[in-house]
Formats: structure tokens, C-alpha cells, sequence
């Protein structure tokens, strides 16, 4: 899969990031192994070449304990730097997109153990033994489906720099809405399957035409992690092989599952800016993530009966209709670093909220995830929409 | 080139659109070769199994005669069927669908031999000598890059269902624009040339990383039809290998080729919005292949001196930085004809204007034609957009 | 389908074989046309670079009037050339050369067109009505299968180049047989059928590893052109879509299908000796492809009772265990008519006898043709050897 | 690399051999994890399915240690089965059948590690600083390449059961061999440097067709593991990237290679049974591999003057210009072992020898090596033959 990549990869780029964006320009400054700029660089041509990424996995140096070495030198030094009385604003903006940059790959270590957990026939878990139990927990029934309703207008969407946002939320711009009805909760694994037992990847008028072929051509039959058994699925998460929950949110599918799902139930799914609008309208703001985390309980997206909030942000990454572009006057920061968002908009959707795998500090409502339409590594799930009543 | 079709089959499928969706539910009707219904599908799942497309080439039966006589065959019958005194307005919708649809394929016909030439080193010509020494006529300079100033506000976007428009351009609805300027003219070889020579296809930070991938892999360094001979170019053109005319609009780019360029001089590509917003302000409607065709000249996009006119429509197919998606509200036609433009609302960019190979009539303000990102073989140009003054 | 070639580029390139290497040493001769030295090479190095073999079927030009013109004028001066009082024996050896390369493109047209149609759902027929009748005639049933018993021991193998062989069966050279026997003739569908109904495609141990990956990959489950229609099979050929004959020798088979059923049966295959050795015991020298062209029989193999003979050349290649390679002291053609034959040495089985496509005078005892385990577009089947009873 | 596979699954798979084989028909025996038979089988169809090749190295479970208690669990079993009194001759057979084939993974750990530290842009050592200083050893200057003899005649080949071969080396059975010569040592680094020098690698005279099509297909232009530096290569070894030594033997070409070298220099690679005749004429039988390990040697071919023989068995894998087929009267073990070697039998080609990194004891002068004729990870080189002076 080349998407993903090994946990030791990850904490060696995220170092790497620093030691190339502040510690190269620092007067004195030792490079810790000149042979790494090309080893952890992911995509940053101005930087130089890149180690192939469909190889990340076949390295075996260096080894935990020189990246760990790598991770002391390199941290020792940005304190240093940040400490320093006169550090500049342009320099501390840099360390928080690289605090911001390695909360990104937090969540991807989870994404990408759980793939590589999923290859082997073996299924192990990630969590300890407890926690499987807590993923097979019996999720109390979802509520019925209400909606929040939109009489549409002139919103304003996206963020200002500060506190702080990515370029690609930038400039805050005014968007024309259509009046329109948003789900307050996302599809579960139950609705799903009557999805899937009626049919719905066999006929081919629910399908964008690439997914239809995609379907075809991979054998998708089911999301990602579910495993038929019998008459039955079983759902791989990081707790292992579990039953599947009916009332937890269906997760990791692709866009065109989504979009086949949203026709097959007579909706649509909603665009990136009622997504936002009904977001700021709704959301107290808190992620539902940091309370994984505080309880101890396993990576796995739950229903809103269970969080008792809307679940807004920080439980699933929710498909949009809206591919992914620039905002009007939009301008990537200026050298390697705007390589950041800038050069992906292209054939990709735009998802909204961070999942239960995103560090809760990370998400906002203005935030732009984005992935090709047959990712489904992602914790990706689905909220409806659709015209008003 | 799994996109080209040959003459012959283009000739067959059109006239299969006839017979499958209006003959075959006249009582009575004989269907003229039931082998025909799978050879000749293109992509309609709900008419059944299709044919592979990168396989059309291969099928030497039925041969021409016998596909005249099957035009013929279903012509005669469109025609009783259309003259029928009560013949309902569903039926004559779905006539005028068809005939869209066939012009649909004129333009292809040329843009696929054009291509299939192009694969033969020995670069036959389409049109006869005459015709080649036209293409190869010096045009006058191109005029200064003037531009339409727009100071933004809701417009209205799309068409209603009369007289006629198919149904991705529907329906007629409000957007919003943002402050901006728009090019009275395209780009032409003789700027183009200039990227080029400036190293355009060899620094990454003009492109998009699929776009980059896409250079590197298939070695693009030029647009699809140029030629490098020493260190000029030679352009192929449905007359041969000609000389590249400066003066000429540049085509046959992909969007990646069409944004890198627009980026590297500082502008952007319109959106779709504001390309129609200019159209309908500034054009007055009448497409310039007409003026082709009455003249019997050559293919070839003109640049606008020649035409005395801004050439908005009938010229080029004009690259917007417009993902391809549903107009808010949008519902795809009922039934197979529903697989029509639906489908294909993913991973694909929105192009506005119509060619020199688009029939006349077939054009207009609100059409929206898509393309992947990495299509070449259409007559695809560049018009540039901007922040305002 | 790479390995094939429409007809109208058989026809240009074994003229080109002799404009190239005859003519263009010839004082005073005007090349045609220098651009098909590119466009109609087919794998000569040595002459310059090619064009793209799998290609070949996508090109328009020259059209079959213009190929023709190019035969005439080849032609006309190869016979001024052959016809000159002094012409030198290499010339007339080259000349000789050319004649049997055309005589194996003759055989390439039958195959080619074949598989060209079998392409086609619409199944069209190769020969007239008639024929059709005659492929689908009931066959006699073959007679038991009987066996040439030989006792091993050293035979002279290979053939001196007079009168006429290919470097690759040169130079005769002694070879030490091991006592066997070989059967007196091919397998027949009808024998083959059993193999298959007793789940001979579906089982392992009879295939080898590299031969049942493809089985698996491609979906093989029968011969190429063997169609399931019900609980029957049909066949296609050169008459269009008939009825298996049972008492027909199989045909259209690959080495892989040809040996996994020698390891059903409990036999194995000849090596290329054994089967020479027997060839030359035991054949008249006639090919039976003659038989078919003088009375007028469709292209296609026949059982042995038919034609009244054992059928040793002319009717199948069969299908050997030897790899192809050198024999002791072989040493190709100097210059570029070297690239003929012994850069293919490898990767590829010898198959002996020729077919119902080669023509008659082509075939003898000891030809080696040649082709990929895979390869199963030429009629080609099996005939079965064994350890001594 | 799909040929390659993590040391970890050698361990486990060669484990799962003894399981397999022996253990599991043992009255009582418990398996130690029943998802190792899907995982650790490598190729053996009438055992089950089989964990992909290519994705051996993608699974982090069963990690090392649950890999070495499997190993001590099997061992433990294996041990109590050949200590018991009775044991009977059947499964004394298989036990050293899995002995010698834990001896071909001995070898597979050097060449596959070699391999993946090679793909680190890194190049890491396997050997510690000492033993880089060795591999780096100036090499003292090669003799003249003398030859061996042989006036052809009637020989015999292969083994018997007694003591130990595999079944591909049997029956024992009679060849004729032609007059000719071979080589005493291998071709040298520096020999075979003037070869590409001289632009061996860009003229297709010297290439059979289906390696001319990989050397400009994968842009070989020196061994697999020689690295230009300038003017210069160094080589990759085990002791990491070292100056290239030209008198040492060079190694991991391919087939296509050692025979692209071997017409170049107007020789031939000899046939295996010209190989094994002069093996047993010339050979102490003592492999030279032994010797490396002895002395604390690094793992890498020498020539003959450093090891004071002609190092015919335990220095190089040596090509062979023979196809890797069946002895005649070949019959596989039955039941799944028969899978060991038989099915391989198409598209390799057979090498002699064993090198520096096959355990002395493994190789024998009949012992037939076998890979297709573009594989390279291996030890392997060049010795050449010739028709007799």
C-alpha cells in the first residue's frame, strides 16, 4: 500500500521537517546525517529528490534507536531555538506548522497500523485484550435521523492565519448556499448493510463511473475493514477481529461508497461549505478524540448516543461533494513550504470534522482533509444531505 | 489510445443511440443486428454489457458498407417515426438528444483521426494540399492580452431545458463571484514557446504533483502535437507537419500543462462561473467553426485577428479551474439516459467554448464539456484570469 | 494481441525483406519509399530501430493499394536481379531465404486473421458457407492410439544447408536417444475433452508452476478458441462458430496445456530428437497442408484416418519438451540475416511438423519452429511419448 | 524485490517444512499455530494456499521471537522423531531432505539481505569494519585463462539416490558430449569492465532478443551491484560499497549477460553436462565456501590464486547454456515434495557450482541450480567454453 508507511518512517520525517525548515538556516548548525534529506523528504521537490515512497517499507536502517537519536538531537536544538529571547515571529510560525505537521502524522501512524495489521492473515490487535472488548461493546441504538435545516445565503467560510490554519483555509471568503437540510448524525454499520444486502454493489446506477469500475475491478463488496463470515461481517479494528456494531458509525470508506450510499438513499452528500456553515452553526467546538484518549478507550469512531454530542469533530473524517481547489485568492506561503497543500488540488474531495485517530487540538471547523475518491484507509465515514422539506 | 474511436465506429454508435433509445420500443420495430446492441454500447450499464473500449479498434466487421446500410435502415425509420402527426414531445426530445449526441461525435471523428495520423510516422495529411499550405499561412500578430473586468456579485449560471441543453447544465441558478478579470484572448504558440524555452516543464513549482508525475513519466515536454526539429518546432495539424504558426492559439494541453503555464505567468485559469459570465457579456454567440466550414479552411483553432471577433465560442475548448460536479439541485435524466453526464462528475475539469471542430450549432454560453486533467487530444487551449486591477 | 499482425503489414513487410536485403545493395536502386525501412522492420537491429510492434495494427497508412504498388515494384526488380546471367549464389541464397520468410508469413496471415475474427463477438467466417459445412463435417473416429517404438542409441540430427534449411537446424550433428516409444498420432478433442470434464484445469499437480499461474490468471479452462455453450463446447475457426469434432486432433494449445495433459495421461512429450528421428522412419516427406489447398478444404487439422497417413508433417505443430537452443557448433548467419533465428534461444519450446497453415513445401523433417510456453494463437497440439513398454 | 524474502519468514518457513512434512502426520502432534500453514508455505499447492510472495516482507507478526519459539518447538519434535529406535528410512529421507533445504535458505538469508540493504540508498555493511577492509583486499592478479580439454564421447550424468541429491539430479543416465574446451577460472571484474568499456551493453549484436529488450527496459549498463563514480565503480558487498577489485571474479549477472559476454569474447557458455564432466575431472570435491567461513572471511567470490584451486564447486554460481529440464526417465518424488523441483522446469536455465555463500557441504559436482535467465541477486558468473583448439 503506498500510502502508508512504517511508524519509523513517520518519526524520522516529522524530525526531518524540522531539522529542514529551521535547524539548515541556523548559523552552526550540524547536519545529523547528510544521507537523510533524501531518506525522509515525502514530496518537497524544492527540497530535493525523494527516497521512492512505495519503498518506505523495505528500509531497514536506520533503526529505531539511531531515529530516536535523530528525534533528541533534532528536538534538543528547536528548543534552543524557540527558547532563544529575539525568535522571530517567521521562525516560530514554522515550528507551530511542524507541531501542526506532526499531529498529521499522529493520526497516520494509527491509520497505517491498522492497515498493516489488516495485510497479515493473522489479524493482530493493537490495542491490549481490554480494549478489544471495549470496540465489541454493544453501541446503544442510534437516534432516529434529524437534520438541521438551511435556508441558505451569503456565508463566510474558511480561517484567518490566526490562531492558526493551514494556507489551504485561507483567504475566509464569502460562499452563496442553497437552501438545504445536513444530517446531525453520521450512516451506521447497520444502515450500511441494508445498503449492502439490497444490492447496492451490484448495480451500477448508484456509481460515479470510475467507482463502478473500481468496484469491479477490486471486488469491493463491503467497506474496507468488514469481513464476510457466514452470513454475517465481522470488522477488523485496532482492538483485532471484532463483531460489527450496527449502531457505530460505518467507517473507512472510499468517496464513491459514500456518493453511492447518499443516491441509493434518495440524498446527496453535502458540500464542503454547508458542511462548515452547519459545523459553526452546531458544534460546541470540542473533539470528540481527546475523550478517547482521556478514557482510555480505543481508536474506533462511536455513536453520538454514546458521546452524547453531536459529533461534529473528532469521530469521523465526513466525505464532502466538493473536490478539492483553491479558495478564491487563495496563495500557498511562499517556498518548499508551499508545497504543503497547493500542488494536490486535483482529483481529489474534500472531507470535513477529523476522525477519532485526530489529535483533538488539530481539528476545527474550517479545516480541509482531502484524499482521492477510492481512499479508504482513512477512519472516513458519511453525513447526509439533501433539499429542504 | 483508449480515448479515439475508429470513424466507423463512431458512425455505428451514433446511429445504435437512435435505435436503442427511441426504435426499439416501436411496436413492430425489427431490430437490424442484435450483436449490434453490445458491439456498439459505449458506456450505458442499464442497456447492458458493453464492448471493451481499447478494443474497438480491432473489430474489422462490420465493416463500412454494412454499417451505412444499418444508418440508413435506422434513419428511415427516425424519420416515419418523426413525422408521425401525433408523435409525442418524449420522442422528440430524445430525437434532439440524439442529434446533439451525433454532433457530439463529428467533433470526435476529426480529433481522432487527428490523433490516429499523429501515430503514423509517416504524418499522413487529413486535408489536401491546399489546405496544408492554409494551416502552415503566417496569422497576423496577436493583439495585447486585454481583459474583462468583473466586480463580482451573484450571478445567473446555467440554462433551463429550453430550447435545449443537456442536463448537467441544469438548473439555471444563482452563483457568486468574487472581483476578478478574465483574458479577451488566448494564449498563443508564440508565449507558450517562451515557457517553454524558460524551462516550464522542468521546474516543479509550476505544477500540480500529479501533473509533475505525468511530465516526468511520459517525458512531456511540449504540447501534445509539437514537434522538435532542431531547435525549432514543427507543429502537426490535420494538413501535416506544418510550422508552428506564433500567432496561433496554442492547443492540445492537458489542464496540468494549461495550469502550470498559468501559474508561471502569474495569473490563473477562470473558473467556469466566470468564464460563462464573460461569455454571455461579451460574445455574441456566434460560433467562429461555422465560419470554418463556409470557408472551407482547415480545422485549426485562428487567432483572433483573423476572425475579427474575441473568438469566445467555436475556437478552442478553454481549460476553467473548475472540478466537473452537480449543479446544486441537479437531477440526472431518468433511466439509461440518465448515464449520460452524471456519472462522469469525478477527477474531471470543466472546459468551456467549444473547438474549430465543434459543430456551430452545438455550442452555447452554459455548455460544459470535461475532461480529465490529463487529456491532450482535444483542441484545448488557454485563457488566462486574474485578480482585478 | 502483440503477437499478431494484420495482413496488409504481412504483405509490406516481406517485401521490405527483400528490398532490404537485396535491393538497397544493388547499384542505382531508388528505395521506394525510405520511410517503411522504419514502419516495416520487425525486429532487425542490425538494420535500424522499429516500429512498435504493437502498434503495427493502428496504423492507416499506406493503404492496401499503396502496399500492393510497393510488392509490384519490389518484385519487377527482383526478378531483373535473379534473372541477371551472372548472379552470384549469395544472392540467389538470399533471394531463396526470402522466399521461405514469405512462405512462413503466408502461414502467419491464416493464424492471424484468425485470431483476428475470433476478437470479433459477431464470430464472422474466414471462408465461404461452404467450407463451413466441411469443418463442421463429422469426422471417422480416430483409430487407437498406436506407437513407434525405437530403441535409442546415436542418430544423426539436423540438416545440412543444401538443399534449403535455416541456420537454426544446422549443423547436423550426432545426438544419443534413450529407448521410448512416440505415438503414431495427435490427441483429439475429443480425448482432451475428458482431460478437461476430469478437472484437469482446476488441479495443480499436473501443471507446471509457471503454466498454472497463467491457467489462474487468464482463466484458461479449455483450448483458445473452444467456446462453452450449455454443457457443450464449440469451436471456432476458420468457417466461423461450429460443432467440436470429438475424432478432430486438438488444437490452438500452449505448452502448458500440452504437458500438464501428457502428465494426466501418464505420458510425457517427445524431446525434438525423438521426434526427427521418428519423423524420418516413418513419413512419406508429404505435407498434408498440400492435400488441403488442392481440394479446396478449409484451414484446419484433420484426423489421420482421413487423410490416410500418419500425418508427421503439415497437419499440427507439435509440441516438443526441448527448449529451443543452439546445437553443438551452431553459428548464425553473418550480419544483420543472423538476427533470424538465434537470438530467440530461450524461453521457448521447439515444435515440430508444421501445420494445416504452412505451406507444403515448407515443412520438413527436420524444421524447428519455435514459441513461448504461452503462445497459443498458431495450430498447435500434441503428440504424446513414453518410456519403452 | 518479490524474489527476495525477509529473514525472519526463512526462519519460520523452513520450520514449517520440518512441521509440514514430518510432524503433522505424527499421532498426537499439536500444531504450534494453525495460521502458519497459509503463512509459511512458499510454493507447495497440495498443502493449501499460499501467503503472497510479494507481500511476505509487509507483515510485522509473528515477530522474532514467536518465530524462534516456533523454531525450538519444531526442532524439539523433529529430534524425539529420529531418536526414536524405529524410525523408519522414510522419514530419516525427508528429515535430511529438510536439512539440505534449510541449507538453500542459509543460502537465500546472505543473497536476500544483501539484496534489501543494497536498496537502501544508505549501503549499509553486513560484515563489520574488518571485514569491509577484506572485501577490499587488492586481489592479486589472475593466470592466464587456461582450458580444459575434452574430446566429447559418451558420458554419464547425474546421480544416484545414495547418498544425497535431489530428485532433479536423477536418473543417472548417459550423454554425449562434442569435443570442446572450458575454462579453468572465471571471468574477472576487470575482464569484464572492458566489455562494457567497448559497449558490450549497447550493442544488440550481442544479445539474445529478450535481454536487449531488459538491458533497455531496466537500463542495465554493469553488474547489479557495481555503482559508478565518475570514471569509475565501486561494488556493493557485504561489506558494504567498495572499490571494485579487478581480478576478483565478477558476479550476479545474468544469463542474458554472462552470455551477451560470452559471444562478445567469441566464446560460449558451456552445456551443463559439459560442466559436470569436467567437475569430475578436475575437482578435489572440497567447496571453497568452507574455507571462507574457517578463516572469518567475508562472504564474496575470490579468484583462484587466493584459494590455491580451481574453484570449481562453492565460489560462484556458474550459468550454463542449457535450459533446465528432466533427465530423461525423470520422475518426481510423489506426494507434495514432488513440487521441490519439477514444476520449475521451463524458462530457467541451469547453473553449476554453488558459491561463496552455498554451506560446503550442500554442493556436489551434479548438483543442478536453476533461475530465469534475467535474475541477478544471486552469486552467480561466468565461466566459458569453447569448440576445442
Amino acid at each position: 500500500m503506498p500510502d502508508a508507511s512504517p511508524t519509523r518512517w513517520h518519526l524520522a520525517h516529522t524530525t526531518w521537517f524540522f531539522e529542514t525548515f529551521l535547524l539548515k538556516s541556523v548559523p552552526g548548525y550540524q547536519i545529523f546525517d547528510e544521507r537523510f534529506e533524501y531518506l525522509f523528504n515525502s514530496y518537497y521537490n524544492s527540497v530535493g529528490q525523494q527516497f521512492p515512497r512505495n519503498r518506505r517499507g523495505q528500509i531497514s536502517r536506520p533503526d529505531l534507536a539511531r531515529v530516536l537519536e535523530y528525534r533528541y538531537y533534532v528536538d534538543e536544538r528547536i528548543q534552543q531555538l524557540v527558547l532563544t529571547p529575539d525568535c522571530p515571529l517567521a521562525v516560530r510560525n514554522i515550528v507551530e506548522l511542524g507541531l501542526h505537521h506532526e499531529q498529521q502524522h499522529q493520526e497516520l501512524i494509527f491509520t497505517d497500523i491498522k492497515h498493516a495489521l489488516f495485510g497479515n492473515p493473522m489479524f493482530p490487535s493493537y490495542h491490549q485484550a481490554s480494549g478489544a472488548k471495549e470496540c465489541a461493546a454493544d453501541m446503544p441504538a442510534a437516534r432516529n435521523m434529524d437534520w438541521h435545516q438551511c435556508d441558505g445565503g451569503v456565508v463566510e467560510i474558511g480561517a484567518d492565519e490566526q490562531p492558526f490554519s493551514f494556507d489551504n483555509e485561507t483567504p475566509c471568503h464569502t460562499a452563496l448556499l442553497q437552501p438545504h437540510r445536513i444530517a446531525l448524525r453520521c450512516v451506521t454499520n447497520g444502515e450500511f448493510e441494508v445498503f449492502i444486502r439490497e444490492g447496492g454493489y451490484r448495480q451500477p446506477e448508484y456509481w460515479l463511473s470510475m467507482g463502478w469500475q473500481i468496484v469491479n475491478q477490486e471486488g469491493w463488496s463491503h467497506p474496507l475493514y468488514w469481513i464476510p463470515m457466514g452470513d454475517e461481517y465481522r470488522e477488523f479494528t485496532l482492538c483485532g477481529l471484532c463483531e460489527l456494531q450496527p449502531n457505530a458509525p460505518v467507517c473507512h470508506l472510499s468517496y464513491f461508497e459514500a456518493d453511492a450510499y447518499a443516491r441509493w438513499a434518495g440524498k446527496r452528500l453535502p458540500t464542503e461549505f454547508e458542511w462548515e456553515a452547519a459545523c459553526r452553526a452546531r458544534s460546541s467546538g470540542e473533539a470528540f478524540a481527546d475523550h478517547l484518549l482521556d478514557s482510555n478507550l480505543p481508536v474506533h469512531p462511536r455513536c453520538e448516543v454514546l458521546t452524547g454530542s453531536e459529533n461534529w469533530l473528532g469521530n469521523l473524517w465526513e466525505w464532502t461533494n466538493s473536490q478539492y481547489g483553491p479558495y478564491p485568492g487563495y496563495r500557498p506561503v511562499a517556498g518548499a513550504l508551499g508545497e504543503y497543500n497547493g500542488k494536490f488540488m486535483c482529483n481529489q474531495f474534500v472531507l470535513r470534522g477529523g476522525s477519532c485517530a485526530t489529535p483533538g487540538e488539530h481539528i476545527r471547523p474550517s479545516y480541509r482533509n482531502f484524499f482521492p475518491p477510492d481512499a479508504r484507509w482513512q477512519f472516513s465515514g458519511i453525513r447526509l444531505a439533501d433539499q429542504p422539506e
